[in-house]
C-alpha cells in the first residue's frame, strides 16, 4: 500500500515543527491536530475541547475511585471567597493569593452613556476573590464540623475550576482557569497529618504512572519551593521530552497553620481542646499537558489506552458505493463485540478519503486503529495498527483473534508507553559532584535535570546565581535520597 | 421492640416542624438532618456536604450516559465572559444577565491603611462576569468550529458551576452559585432545532421521572415565561407536597436569536452561507431540592434507591463489647457481597446507640436499613425495613433471601416511590373553567395547581391581577393538552 500524505504540505511529520525543531511550537500543533483545546477569547483562558475534555473524564474517573478508597468524600465549596478569609492567612497571600480575579459588583447597568457597566449601587461592601485554591474556605468549614476527636480524620476533596491570573498563560500548562481536584484532610496529629500528605502523593505516584504512563521522581519540596503555609510539600515530579520538569501534582503537609488561622479544634478523648493538623493535595488539568509532551511524537499525539476518549477507531475504507453498506455493518458489528468488552470504539463514518481518516486517528493518538475494507472483509481478516509502533505495529489477524487479543495488546501498549518514557527518564537525570559541573550542563544548554547533594545548594550563592542565570529551580529532594539529594532543571 | 426516642425533643417526629405545620422551615430541617448541605459563609452561596453531593454525583453519572446516548459532547468552556458578549444580545441581558457577579480587577494589594484590597493598577481594561448561563460564550465558539454543513449538528455540553446574584436565596433552590449541566446544540434547520429541544426535554423527563421518581408535566413556557432570546422554551414541571410547582429543567428553542449574534453561518450544501439554528437545554442542583420535597416525610429523607448515596444501610447494634468483633465480621461479609451485586452499603461502625443509628439512617432517607445483632446471626436471619413503608415494611428474612431478593427490593421502592408521587400529582391538578374560579382558589389558600383554557388567560387582565394579588405563575401549556390548556400554580 502507498503511503498516503502526512498532511497538505507534504512534509515528513504530520506535526510541523517537530519536537526537535521548535518543541513549544511543537506542543501547540500536536493540541490544535488532535483538537484538544484552544485559547479562550478570554485572556489567559482554554476551551477544552471533547476530545481533551474526555482524557480529563477518565483522569476523573479512574483517580476519583482511587480517592474514595482511601475514606474521602466528595463535596463542594463556593467558587467565591470574602476578601477576609484570605487576608486571615499572611503567607498564604504572600505566596500566591494576590493574582487573582476580583468580584467588585453584583449587578451590570447601563452608565450614561447608554453602555452596559458594573453598577456603582451593587459595589459589593467586602470583595471577593475567585479562589485560586480552597484552604481558607474550606477551614472555615472544618471549623464549623469539627468538634470531638470523633469527626477526625475528615477527608474532603471537590473537583472543580480555579483561577490564578497568569501573564504568561500555556494551554494546560499555565492558564488563568483550570479545572483541578483538590483534596483537604484534617487529623488529629502531626503524625497522621504527614503520613496521610505521603499516602496521597503515593496514590498520585501510582495513578499519574499507571494510567497516565507518566513516571515521576516522588519526593520533598525544598523549603523555598513549598506551597505557603506548608511545613512540607511533597511531588511527583515528570520530565518532558524536551528535559524540562513537569510538578505534576502536590501534598501539603500544612502543620497547624490552616488550622490555627481557621481555628480547627478538637475535644480530645482527655478532655481538653487541641489544635487539628491539615494537609491539601491536587491534581490539574496540567497533566493533559504533561501527557502531550511525555508521549506524542511527529506525528501528533500518542493515547495511554487508559485514558484515551477512544481505545480504537474503526477506519471503514469505502472505495465505491457499493460497498459502503456491507462495510458499515461489519463495523457496527465489531463496535458492539468491542464495546461489550468494555473497549471504548469510535467509527469514523465520514466522507473523508482513508488516508486522511488514518491520519485524522493519528494526529489524535488512538491507541489502536482497525483498517476495515472489502477484502478484509472478503478474507474475513482486519488490519490494525498500534499508535506507538509505526508501521511495524501493523498487524493482519481474523476477526476473532482481534477480539480475542484487543485487550492484551491494549495492556501492552500501555505497559511500553510506560517503560518507553521510564527509561527516557532515566537517561535524563545526570548525577553531578560539584556547582562547576551544573553550571557548565546550563551554560551549555543541555537537556534533563542533574542530582546532586543537596549540601551543596543550601544557602550557597553561586547556586543563587546559576538558578537566576539560567532560570533553573531546585525540583525536589527525591524520597529514593532520603533527602540528600537535589534534583535541578529548567520546569514547566 | 420497644420504639426508641425519635429525637431527644422526643417529639412525634424525627423532623420538627412537621410538613403540615411549616413546610419550607421542615424543607430546611431535613436537609440539615440529612446533612446534606448548608449556607455557606458567602451571602447566597451553599456548601454542598458529602452526603448532598453524593445524590449530584449520582444524578451527573446517570444523566451523563443519556446525553452520551444522544451524541452530545461533553466540554468545557471559561468561566468569565466579557462584558461585550453579554452586552451583543441585549434580549438575553434584559430578561436575566443582570445580577451577577463582576470581575473587574486582577490582583489584590495593600491599600494606604495596610489592608488587602483589589489594586487600582489591576483594573481590568474590559470587566467580565461570571458565567450565569454560557449561550454567548459558546456562542463564540460556535462562530470558529462551524463551517460547513458537515460540522452539523453539533451538541455540545458542560457541566459547571454558574452565579446569579440571588436576592432571596433558598438552599438548593435558588441559590447564588448552582451546580448544572447546560447542554448548547446547534442545526442546519428550524425543523431539526425545535426537535432537539423536544427530544431534550424527553430525556429530562425519562431521567427525572426514572430515576429521581419525580412525575412531571412536560409543555411548552407562555410566551412571557420563555428563556430570554428562545423562541419556544419547553419545561418539566413537577409539583411539590404542598402543592407549590417546581420547574425541574427547561429545554429552549433558541431560533436564530443566537446564531445570529454570534454569527454562527455554514456553508450549505447548495454552497449559499446560512444562519444556524441553536438549542439549550439545563437541569441544576435544584432538582435536589424536588426531590427532597417530593419524597421526604417528617421522619426526614426519602432517598429514591437509583440516586441514594448509599442503597442499603448496615446497622450493627453492638451491646456488649463480647458481641462486637463477631457482628462487624458478619456485616463486612454482608457488604461485600452487596458490593457483588453492584448494590451500594455502608457500614455504621459508629459507637452511637442503637436507636440513633436507626433515626440517623432514616433521617437521611436511605432506602433499606438492615439490621444484624446477636440475635440475627444466631438465627442466621437479618431484618430489614424499607424506609418508605415505616413499620409496616420490616421484613426478617435469611441471608440467602435478603441477598437474592435486594436487587427487586430497591427496583420496587422505586416504582412505588414514583407512584405514589404520581397519585399525588394527579390529585393536586385542578380543572377549572372561568377566572372566577381561579380567583377563589388562590384566595381560599387552597394547594396544588389549576389547568384551564389557555384563551381564558391569553390577555386577560383580571388574571393579570390574580398573578400579581397571589403571586400566581403560569407554569406550562401541557403538551397533552396540545397547546390548548395551561396550568397555572405558586412556584419555587
Amino acid at each position: 500500500m502507498a503511503e498516503p500524505a502526512k498532511n497538505i504540505k507534504n512534509s515528513k511529520t504530520a506535526i510541523t515543527p517537530t519536537r526537535e525543531e521548535n518543541f513549544p511550537e511543537w506542543y501547540q500543533n500536536v493540541i490544535k491536530a488532535a483538537d484538544m483545546a484552544e485559547n479562550a477569547p478570554v485572556r489567559g483562558c482554554m476551551i477544552i475541547k471533547p476530545y481533551g475534555y474526555a482524557v480529563w473524564e477518565n483522569i476523573q474517573k479512574h483517580f476519583d475511585k482511587m480517592i474514595k478508597a482511601e475514606e474521602v468524600q466528595n463535596a463542594y465549596f463556593p467558587l467565591l471567597i470574602p476578601l477576609s478569609y484570605i487576608a486571615k492567612e499572611a503567607e498564604h497571600i504572600d505566596g500566591f493569593a494576590k493574582e487573582c480575579a476580583v468580584v467588585t459588583h453584583h449587578r451590570l447597568a447601563k452608565n450614561d452613556k447608554g453602555e452596559l457597566a458594573p453598577d456603582p449601587a451593587s459595589a459589593l461592601t467586602e470583595p471577593m476573590i475567585i479562589r485560586p485554591t480552597s484552604e481558607t474556605i474550606i477551614g472555615e468549614s472544618m471549623h464549623n464540623w469539627v468538634q470531638s476527636y470523633r469527626d477526625l480524620p475528615l477527608k474532603l476533596n471537590q473537583w472543580c475550576n480555579v483561577m490564578r491570573w497568569e501573564m504568561r498563560p500555556r494551554i494546560f500548562l499555565r492558564t488563568t482557569e483550570f479545572l483541578w481536584q483538590e483534596g483537604h484532610n484534617a487529623f488529629a496529629t502531626a503524625e497522621e497529618a504527614d503520613r496521610d500528605a505521603r499516602r496521597m502523593l503515593e496514590v498520585y505516584r501510582e495513578f499519574i504512572e499507571q494510567y497516565l504512563a507518566v513516571p515521576v521522581i516522588p519526593g520533598s519540596k525544598t523549603p523555598e519551593e513549598r506551597f505557603p503555609g506548608a511545613i512540607e510539600t511533597y511531588t511527583v515530579e515528570a520530565f518532558m521530552q524536551d528535559g524540562k520538569a513537569l510538578q505534576s501534582a502536590t501534598s501539603h503537609n500544612l502543620g497547624q497553620t490552616f488550622a490555627h488561622s481557621s481555628d480547627i479544634k478538637y475535644l480530645d478523648k482527655d478532655g481538653t481542646q487541641k489544635l487539628a493538623w491539615t494537609t491539601s493535595w491536587g491534581m490539574s488539568t496540567r497533566t493533559i499537558g504533561g501527557l502531550i509532551m511525555t508521549h506524542g511524537d511527529d506525528d501528533g499525539m500518542i493515547m495511554p489506552p487508559r485514558v484515551a476518549p477512544h481505545q480504537v477507531v474503526i477506519l471503514p475504507f469505502l472505495k465505491d458505493d457499493a460497498d459502503k453498506a456491507p462495510i458499515l455493518e461489519f463495523c457496527d458489528k465489531l463496535r458492539k463485540e468491542l464495546r461489550a468488552k468494555d473497549i471504548s470504539v469510535q467509527i469514523d463514518k465520514s466522507d473523508a478519503r482513508s488516508s486522511d481518516k488514518m491520519w485524522a486517528a493519528i494526529k489524535k493518538g488512538v491507541p489502536v486503529r482497525l483498517e476495515v475494507g472489502a477484502r478484509e472483509i472478503a478474507e474475513g481478516q482486519v488490519t490494525y495498527t498500534r499508535r506507538d509502533l509505526g508501521k511495524d505495529g501493523k498487524m493482519k489477524v481474523s476477526v476473532d483473534e482481534f477480539l480475542n487479543t484487543i485487550g492484551v495488546v491494549l495492556d501492552e501498549m500501555q505497559g511500553d508507553l510506560l517503560q518507553r518514557a521510564r527509561r527516557r527518564l532515566e537517561g535524563q537525570i545526570m548525577d553531578v559532584k560539584s556547582l562547576k559541573e551544573v553550571r557548565e550542563f546550563f551554560a551549555a544548554d543541555q537537556s534533563g535535570g542533574l542530582r546532586l547533594d543537596y549540601s551543596l545548594i543550601k544557602g550557597s550563592d553561586e547556586f543563587a546565581a546559576i538558578k537566576q542565570e539560567f532560570a533553573v529551580t531546585t525540583r525536589c529532594l527525591p524520597f529514593a535520597d532520603n533527602g540528600q539529594k537535589v534534583i535541578v532543571a529548567k520546569a514547566y
